[in-house]
C-alpha cells in the first residue's frame, strides 16, 4: 500500500449502496470498492460528500467504514469521512474509524450557527488529536455551512496530523494561494468541481473526487499523463472527462453518480429521500456521457 | 391544557442544558420548564434552533423530549422539533416523540444537497404521515439549506396534519402574503427575528422564539396587549423588547441565552463546542438589556 | 405645501414616460404628476427606482426634475432622487435639482467596486453638504451593490440635512431597530417591500413606493386610517393592497407599474430596454389586482 | 498591428488617470500607453472595471478612448469599453469609439432590475450590431448585477462580430465548458482572478487584466512561456506574478493599480471617490509584492 503520510492521485468517493430496507449494502459496497482498487486507483474514501454522509447515522456511517476497509485488505489506502456539528461526536468517529483500521481522516465541519475561525481552527485541531492519523482538510462551501480561510489553513497546516487540503470550490486560484502559502507542509488536491489537470500543472498531489468512481481507470490515466508532464495528451483526455464532470454538475450528486454505477452493473439504489432519483433525459445524458469516454 | 390543534400565545424553544461531560442536564431543563410555565407561557418547543438540535444525536434529543414532556404534564402542549437531512430519520423521530408523549410536532429540513421543491414537499408530508399530531412548519433560511417557498406551504397546508407554520425570516412581507393564500388553513407565529406586534397586527397567532425563554413574563404580557388590540401600550413594551432580540441577534444565539439564563439562576453550560462561550462584553451588553426589561 | 421639513403620508415614486424615439415624455409625465395630486398624494419623488434613475443619463433626469417641479408647482414637495457611483457626479446632480425647486433630495448610492462604511458616510455627507435642501437616505439592497449599515444611518443621522430614511429591505425589525437608535433624529419611510401598516405601527412616517403611483387614492385612504389608529379597518384595506405589491414584487417593477399606468390612460411606452415590456399573463395579473382594489 | 480579428497575448485594462479637479489626465494616460507598448503588451483596454470606466461619465470615456486611440496609433489593437444599463447608451458608446478609431469593443452589460436572459441576449446583440467591429463579451458576476449563463454566451457566439469572451469569474471549469461548448466561434481570454498558465493549458487566447497594466514585461513574458509549451518554467513566473494578483485582490483594485503606478512613476491621482485611497499597509504590501517580481 502507498504510504497514507504520502497520498496521492487519484482517490475516490465511494458511493454508498443502499438497499430497499435503507439499509447499507454491504455486498454492493464491497464488489463497487474491488472493482476500483482493480482499475488502479490510488486509495479510497468513503463518506464523502457522494458518499451522501450527511444522510447517513452513526451506524450506517460504521457499516461503510467497516466494509471498505475490510475490502480494501492494506491494498490501497483508506481515507475514512468524519463530518458533524458538534466536535464531540467529529472526534468518536475518527477514534470509531481508525480503530476499525482505516487509514487517513476526511475532515468536514457542518455548521449550523455561524463558527468563527477560532471554533473552526478548534474543530479540526480536535479532530487531529483525536488519533495518529494524517487528516485531509475537506471544505465544500456549496453544501457546508462554513469554509475555511485560507489564514485558518495556515494555521491548521501546522498541526503534525493535518497533511491535505481538499477543496471543492470551484476556485483554481484560491488552490495556488494555499500552495503559495503552505505548501511545504500541506498537500493539494483537487475535487470534480476543478479541472484537474490544470490543479496538477499548478502542484496538486492528485483529486478526491465522485466521479473517478464512475470513470476509474480514465481518471488514473489522465494522473499518469500529468504526472508524466505530457501536458497535451491529459489536456485532450480532460475534455473528455470534463464533459462527464458537467453531467454531474447539473443534477443531484449522489443521484447521478448512483445512476452511473447501476448502468455499470453495480446498483446502488435510489440517492436517500428526500433526494429524488434522477429522470429519463437526465439518464440519457449520463449514459451519453459515459459511453463518449469508454465507461460504457 | 390549551389544545394543540389551536395553538397560540408565546411558545418559547427551550435552551438544551449539557453538564460538564457533554450529557443532557435533565434537572436543569426541567427546572427550567416549570419556570417557564409559571410565567404563563402557552406551550413548550424543545429541540428548535435555540434548543440547538443540530448538534445532538438521537440519544441526548430524546433525553430532552422525555424530560419536557414529564415536566410539562399535560399542562402545556410540548411542541417536539424533529429535524434531518434524510425522510427516514425525521419520521422515525416524529414516531418516537409521538410515543413520549408530545403533543405537536415542530417540523424542520436539513438539506445538503439542493432538494426540489417536490423533495420538499415529500419530506414535509412524510412527516405529517408518521403520526396524528399536529405539525408546524419551521423554516429558517439563515441556518438551514433550504427554503420553503410559498406555493410549497400552499401545497402542505391541505394536509390535515400539517397546521401552523413559523417562519424565521425577518420578511414580514412573507408572513402577509402566506395569510393571504392560506389563511384559512394555517396559522402562522413569528420567530424572534419578527416584530412579533407587527405580525400580531396583520394575523399572526402569537410567536415560536429564543428569546421567549428568557423574557417570558414579559412576552405572555405583549400577547395580551396584542390580543386586546391595545397597540399603543403593545408598541412601548414591543420597542423594549426588541432590544432584547437585538442582543440575541448580534451574538452566537445558544450562547447569549444560555448566559443570559445562567444570570437568572439556570446554569445550562456552555453553547455545544465548537460553538464558543460568550466574552464579557458580551455577557456585560446581554445583562444590560434583561436588566431594562425587569428580567434581572 | 406641506413643510419638506416635515415630510410625511403617501409619496409615490413617479415612473417615467418614454416616448417611442426615447426621449422623456413630458406631457404624459405631468399629466400623471397632476393626476396624481388630484387623488391626494403628500409629494412626488421622481428619479426613483420605480423611475428607472439607473437607465436615464443626466439629459433625461434632468427633463424629468423639470417637469415634475413645475408641475407641482408648489402644491406637494417634490423630491428629487440623486444617484451616482461617483461622488462628484452626485453632487452635480443635487445642485442641480436644487436650481430647478426641487424641495428636498432622495439619495442613492450605486457601487461599482465595494465601498467602505467611511467612503458611504462620505459619500451621503456630500450630497447633504451640496445644497441645504432635506435629504432622504434611500437604501435598497436588492439593487444597489451597497448598503447602509445602522452605525453608518446613525453616523449621518447627525447631519442637520439629513433628515428621513427609506429602506427597501422587507426587514421591519431593521427598522425598528433604526427608529430605536435615531428616532429624534430620522423620519422612517416604508417601501413597497414592506407591510406599510407595520411599519405605521412601530412609528413610520408614511411610505415612498412605486406601487403608489398606480394607486393613489387608496394608499392616502389607508394612511389616514392608520393615522387615526383604526387599524383592523387599516388591516382589512392593507390586505387588499399587498396583492397589488405581491405583483409588482412578481414582475418587473418599472415594466409592471407602466403596464398599470397604460390601464389607467397613462401610456409611459415600455420598461427601457433591456428591459422587456410584460407578457400577456402579466398583464392580466395586474389588471386583475387593480380591479380588486378598484384602481380600475 | 496585430488583426484585431485574431485578438491574443496580453491586454491591460488601461488605468484612467484623473488630476486634481477630477478631468482625465491625457498626458499620464498617454505617457502609461506608450509604456506598456514598449514593454511589449499585444493590446490595449481601456474603461475596464480597472479603468473605472463605472464612474466616468461620458464625456469623460470619450477623452479616455481619444487618448488611447491616438497614442496607439496602429501599433497594438485598442478594444475600447462599452458599458451602460439601457441598450441605446451602450450602442451609442460603441458608434462613437468606433468613429474615433477603436479597433475592437469589451462589451460590459450593468443591471439595475434584473434582466431575462433573452434580455442580456439581446443587449449585446444590440451593440454587436452597432459597428462591424469584433466584439469581446465581458462578464464580471463579482461587480455587475448580471451575468452571462453558458447558453447566453453559445447563442452570442453566433453573431459573426461577437470574437471573444473574458471572463472575471474565479471559475476555470467554467472557461473550459465554454471552449468545450463555443471553441469554434469564441476566443477565450482569462482576468486576473484566474491563474492565467491554467487557462492557456486548456485553450485560452491570453488574458486581460488589470494588474498586467502594472507587471506588462512580466506579464509577456509568462504568456511567451505559456505559448512554447515551457509549462515549467511558466509556473514559477507565475507563482510570483499571483502574489501581485493576490495583493489587488485583497484591496480595492483602481487603486491598488494606481498606487503601483505612481510608484511606477506614473501619477494617475487617487481612486475616484467615494473609493478611498489606499492606506500606508497597503502600499507597503503592494510595494513588496512589484519589488519581488522586479516591476520596481
Amino acid at each position: 500500500m502507498s504510504d497514507p503520510k504520502d497520498l496521492h492521485g487519484v482517490i475516490p468517493y465511494v458511493a454508498t449502496p443502499i438497499d430497499a430496507r435503507g439499509n447499507i449494502d454491504r455486498k454492493t459496497l464491497a464488489r463497487l470498492c474491488e472493482h476500483l482498487i482493480s482499475q488502479g486507483v490510488h486509495g479510497l474514501a468513503p463518506l464523502g460528500s457522494t458518499g451522501e454522509f450527511a444522510y447517513l447515522d452513526f451506524a450506517q456511517r460504521r457499516a461503510v467504514i467497516e466494509t471498505v476497509v475490510e475490502t480494501a485488505a492494506g491494498r490501497v489506502p483508506v481515507i475514512a469521512g468524519v463530518a458533524a456539528t458538534a466536535t464531540t461526536h467529529a472526534t468518536a468517529q475518527a477514534k470509531a474509524w481508525r480503530d476499525i483500521g482505516a487509514d487517513g481522516i476526511l475532515a468536514v465541519l457542518e455548521a449550523y450557527f455561524p463558527i468563527s475561525e477560532a471554533g473552526v481552527v478548534a474543530y479540526f485541531t480536535a479532530i487531529a488529536d483525536a488519533t495518529d492519523l494524517p487528516v485531509t482538510l475537506y471544505t465544500n462551501p456549496n453544501f457546508q455551512r462554513s469554509d475555511l480561510s485560507v489564514p485558518a489553513i495556515a494555521a491548521l497546516a501546522r498541526h503534525p496530523n493535518i497533511r491535505y487540503l481538499k477543496d471543492a470550490s470551484t476556485n483554481t486560484g484560491r488552490l495556488l494561494t494555499v500552495m503559495n502559502r503552505v505548501g511545504e507542509d500541506l498537500g493539494v488536491f483537487a475535487a470534480s468541481s476543478h479541472v484537474t489537470t490544470a490543479v496538477m500543472l499548478i502542484g496538486g498531489r492528485g483529486w478526491m473526487a465522485g466521479p473517478s468512481c464512475i470513470v476509474p481507470r480514465q481518471s488514473v490515466r489522465l494522473y499518469d499523463l500529468c504526472r508524466a508532464g505530457n501536458w497535451n495528451e491529459a489536456m485532450a483526455l480532460q475534455r473528455d472527462l470534463w464533459a462527464v464532470n458537467e453531467v454531474f454538475a447539473r443534477y443531484n450528486l449522489a443521484g447521478a453518480i448512483k445512476a452511473g454505477l447501476a448502468m455499470q452493473g453495480f446498483d446502488c439504489g435510489d440517492p436517500i429521500a428526500p433526494q429524488a432519483p434522477l429522470g429519463p433525459e437526465a439518464l440519457a445524458d449520463i449514459r451519453t456521457a459515459l459511453v463518449r469516454v469508454g465507461a460504457l
